[in-house]
């Protein structure tokens, strides 16, 4: 492998030039075309993560490509939109960080699962730029998807009498997160090496909800992805669909090993509701609905839990656990 | 001023939420939500900046807004599209550098900035993400132009017998740079101060030629923008066009600022032709079609010059310059 830098023509040539869809120009444009398709609204949205704050610089070089596109998949998912294509800014350490593999093993391993991902979901790479930075490592992906016209499932829509539901189970990545952080801790210790490696795997990759996108968009009212913390983000989706909501802390699914982690310690209970990264689908819909949904979702594999309903008013979120009404010290991750 | 620190929800709240476009959805959503105009291509764009590398940490906070949306808006503009919106990422640095007014402040400069930005080229903002950063501040703006179904202006249709133009000047910007960084070089001394200040607002602030957009894609047959340097770029054009050309830098438009600095120092010559950050349209068109651009880029107000002519085959592209065919140690700016 040639010692010579890397010019940005070449990195684009030989790592992302084959992912390129077909509006893509073979990434020698300044600009990707699409047409637009006829009937459809276009959904956009876009997640930026940095090494050190939303994964670790070490992180294996696949499990960052697949976790910065899928964490964006998951909002397209949670909108009801089908993914059309997505672009990516890139900017990486110069000079490169000694700990990682060479610039051009870990591209290669980044473009690579990168494709694979692209190729599953259906959502081609249609451009995107490539810089340096002396700071982290940090990504920037704009996902593209459609929806039949004024059908994209909105976060302000939730309606008194919904039931409130959510995909998946809650609470992995962020107590993935604390098993790395706190390798000593003793929690870790009681957990089987398979449910340490689940909790870790949920935080490294995402596993978006895409399969139910279309099902949502027909019988969902709102819906929105769960990434800084159920509770927080549940408390969001009311406010700004001007309701209240009842919700049951027990029914909100947990996975063996995350129900084992919290057997041990009971704080992390906390964490696993308020934590976030979880990349779920939060919905609501009409009673009837959402059992058609349950329906279709378990034949889909994807499991989907009632916990509450919505409820009339602006009154804060009622969070119950055992009977009582639970307060929260933190309700999500916070930014700043 | 609250010390207290602000969330994601109350910066966007206070400083982004004003600026949103209708697709946005008061940026309460996951994603913005565009009708795709019939009959249209959309036409999509990413550029990143980087604190350090594309700008310095301690410009002023609307500056680089400006930048991070114009350059944005120069690729529109060579693709001959009109703006339809744009997402913006914004990871800010955690800690909050002493040298810069308080993130409070800042942002607030640089939303205001931003909003004019988009009020003036027709660019509404459209959603984003904000994230912290142990690194520099880097931002990532796409977006979204459309044009007349299969009427995007490609990098790679330069034909043979086309003329070779360039609007605005050239080299103002890199000369700008050179300043900031060597602020004791000869040269600098030699300059007027209005001068100086020219080269340095033409770094800090680029100017897009989106009032050209329209007659572009009429009229022209290539165009891209020029960003990392005259001569690599047009190099790169004609070798995607399978073309080459002769072009006679004697041509090359210059500001008075430049031409007196070059004067004074010659090298400087190379850093015009090469160094990039000039955003401004580089077009091909037939000799009759340029005509009538530059007839009607001259109603515009921007200056449309030729510098140039494609031909025939494969050859490196020619620059003369007093008669005499130039070699440049470098080309363009480099980013790896």
């Amino acid at each position: 492998m040639s010692k010579a830098p890397l010019s940005e023509d070449d990195l684009i040539a030989t790592f992302f030039a084959p992912l390129a869809g077909p509006g893509a120009l073979g990434l020698r444009d300044d600009a990707a075309c699409m047409a637009a398709p006829p009937g459809a609204d276009l959904v956009v949205t876009v997640d930026a993560l940095v090494a050190g704050v939303h994964f670790f610089a070490d992180d294996p070089a696949d499990a960052i490509a697949r976790k910065a596109l899928r964490v964006n998949l998951s909002d397209l998912a949670a909108k009801g939109a089908a993914p059309l294509g997505f672009l990516l800014t890139l900017a990486l350490p110069a000079p490169w960080p000694d700990q990682l593999t060479p610039p051009a093993v870990w591209l290669a391993a980044f473009a690579r699962a990168l494709g694979e991902d692209a190729a599953a979901y259906g959502c081609p790479l249609l451009g995107g730029d490539t810089v340096k930075t002396p700071g982290p490592l940090t990504l920037s992906v704009t996902a593209f998807g459609q929806v039949p016209t004024g059908r994209m499932v909105a976060r302000t829509a939730a309606r008194p009498g919904d039931l409130i539901a959510v995909t998946g189970t809650i609470g992995d990545a962020a107590l993935g997160l604390r098993l790395r952080l706190e390798p000593q801790a003793p929690w870790i210790a009681a957990l089987a090496p398979a449910e340490r490696a689940h909790l870790v795997q949920r935080y490294l990759v995402p596993q978006p909800r895409n399969a139910l996108a279309g099902l949502l968009r027909i019988e969902g009212h709102a819906g929105m992805d769960v990434s800084d913390g159920l509770v927080g983000d549940l408390e969001k989706m009311m406010r700004v669909s001007g309701v209240s909501a009842r919700v049951a802390l027990d029914r909100v699914p947990l996975s063996d090993a995350a129900r084992h982690a919290i057997a041990v310690e009971p704080a992390l209970f906390e964490t696993a509701m308020t934590g976030g990264d979880d990349y779920e689908i939060l919905l609501t819909a009409a009673p009837a609905a959402m059992a058609r949904l349950q329906a279709e979702a378990e034949t889909a594999g994807v499991a989907l839990s009632v916990i509450g309903e919505v409820r009339d008013g602006t009154d804060a979120v009622a969070f119950c656990r055992d009977g009582a009404v639970l307060a929260f010290g933190r309700r999500s991750y916070s930014h700043f």
